[in-house]
């Protein structure tokens, strides 16, 4: 059975998610349809981004991933099927799918054409009027290339890079989970610099975080530093809410040494 | 394969839905289940029927409705199975189906025989104890006219009707999404009168919205009036919140006329 | 088809729900897979295992729980697959599945050897890389035995029970739903006590709550004492928010005497 997930920034209220999926059903009646999150924030590609690479390397060979966080839609961005190693990636041409995909190993990148649209495509919503339709159809066993024209030029969207200098790290915060866990972008390569605690600097305050395995390494309350389930350093508390006592939002710059 | 959906006000912190999908699975084990909504405003059919008629144009033709948005549980109200054109519907005849159902054209009604209630049917979830028995039953082939006996009288629920003077129009705001794009009632060939812009009157306050066919057609923040997903005249903000920016309201009532 | 229910407390943002589902399906890719809830209280082992056997007793013979809110993941808690007469339980050994196996009937339980963890097992998630392809395997048919040794001693969570003195009753709310209604652990029979109207007494104030049916036995805005859907003695107010309306949260103490 063939496997759709799907990741927007729709919110779970309105009927726009139930719209896409009648639609891929329409095209495909056995497929297994998962949900990766749709409160992405609004527009926001570059949280979809990091939140449908977050997800899908952990889906079977052969999955269809259909991402829309869309504000570009019904302007001049063009639709996109990314076919990579592992899976194909439908959705708008501005960056979304392509932190995904590039992890993955890109194969062949393809511009949806328009007669893919359903008869009463709309100006505002692609994700139920053009991607589903393309999603449903990639479902049901079309050859990716024959959505469209190959291209090899689309949007890329890249996680920023740490700097390493000696012994101190600059990073920045790229996702704050519903813990409240600081996820950085400090790979857990470097991580293995500290082998005692870390001191983290963050609006002008120095913190001691303790350099740990697990969130219950720590007592209840304490901020730690590990290797999150993301692959990269995380700032925690154990049983509590990182972000909320840093104060910390995503884009903030940080500071790390030995502590 | 056949399809469920579903639409409730249950939210989703609660076990209700997974009771309700429970109880369907063990009448109907191949079922494909699909959440149109579950944070429909707690006791508002209005809202209920209005999301449940924007989902299901969109699903294959037999598809099942499980729809419970119902206050009047364990009173006099009926239970009801509507098939129309395309479908079935299953649940409270409180007007929450029939906005839908009369949209596609009704074919018959019937009212659900207390029969085939589970055998511990509260009087406070007739969700999970009669109606989901019924799609059940009728999702693994059960013909709709065995339910219980036709009825030609059901509650109805229509949309308040926009009134044109000449140029000028009487609305009202049917639906606010959670991106904030205010859904009105003027349909899409009344919006056509606008050549240029629409001035927008309300709560005694002139604005100019820029008549436009995407979003995008607009600046960065700048007010459109364009027709919507809906097939409805829609105010919207590129990127923007509408609603927060007008301060509007389901139900509030707005006067448009050429800018 | 096989069934797995997932409950969690990772909510619903984040990809962290996708990943376990991913997992699952790679090990078992044509299982149905239903969400209990996800928007458990963060690191409330009490609360899971409450909404767990809410909504276990309703599935069909031979569905998986797979639970995880797990403050301890990483520490010294074992992983555990609990086999009860209609179900296998997955999860931390934390008290969260007892409420609901011990429910149904406890055959045996067993922990799980860390040799059916991923290749990358964290210490941070062992809900996606350790109780999820376990789920997968149970519902690709590994018998339970399969995963580890046999155990007698495992952590278990009870409700608090309500004391009955005379026609009084002290008692506890166990829950608060999404509609506000305040579920206590009193039992239906207690109830039948009250043929009349019930006092309830509450942070020193006492209110008549009248002894109904339904919720629509009483006029709009009216508190109501009824069995609800769990099954216990419940607080509620016609079309409003008990809750809200009494300031009651999980936990509080109650008296209940005739009206």
């Amino acid at each position: 059975m063939p496997i759709v997930t799907l990741l927007t920034d729709f919110g779970s209220r309105d009927a726009y998610v139930s719209q896409v999926k009648a639609v891929i059903l329409s095209e495909c009646p056995n497929v297994t349809l998962i949900d990766i999150s749709h409160e992405v924030k609004k527009f926001s590609i570059r949280e979809g981004a990091f939140l449908l690479a977050s997800a899908t390397p952990y889906f079977p060979k052969g999955t269809i991933h259909l991402a829309v966080v869309d504000p570009g839609v019904g302007g001049v961005r063009r639709g996109l099927v990314i076919e990579s190693r592992n899976a194909l990636y439908v959705g708008p041409d501005n960056g979304l799918l392509s932190l995904a995909a590039n992890r993955d190993g890109v194969v062949n990148a393809y511009c949806i054409e328009s007669r893919f649209a359903r008869p009463s495509l709309t100006s505002v919503f692609h994700g139920r009027d053009l991607f589903a339709p393309v999603a449903g159809k990639l479902a049901s066993g079309m050859a990716p290339n024959m959505v469209g024209e190959k291209t090899s030029r689309y949007a890329h969207i890249d996680l920023p890079q740490a700097k390493a200098e000696g012994d101190r790290i600059q990073c920045e915060v790229i996702h704050i989970d519903e813990f409240g866990n600081v996820i950085t972008n400090v790979t857990s390569d470097a991580l293995e610099k500290f082998s005692a605690d870390v001191r983290v600097v963050f609006r002008g305050r120095s913190r001691l975080a303790k350099h740990s395995r697990a969130y219950t390494d720590a007592g209840i309350g304490e901020l730690v530093a590990l290797v999150g389930s993301h692959g990269f350093l995380e700032l925690g508390i154990n049983q509590g809410n990182a972000a909320l006592k840093l104060g910390a939002r995503v884009g903030d710059k940080l500071k790390m040494r030995p502590g």
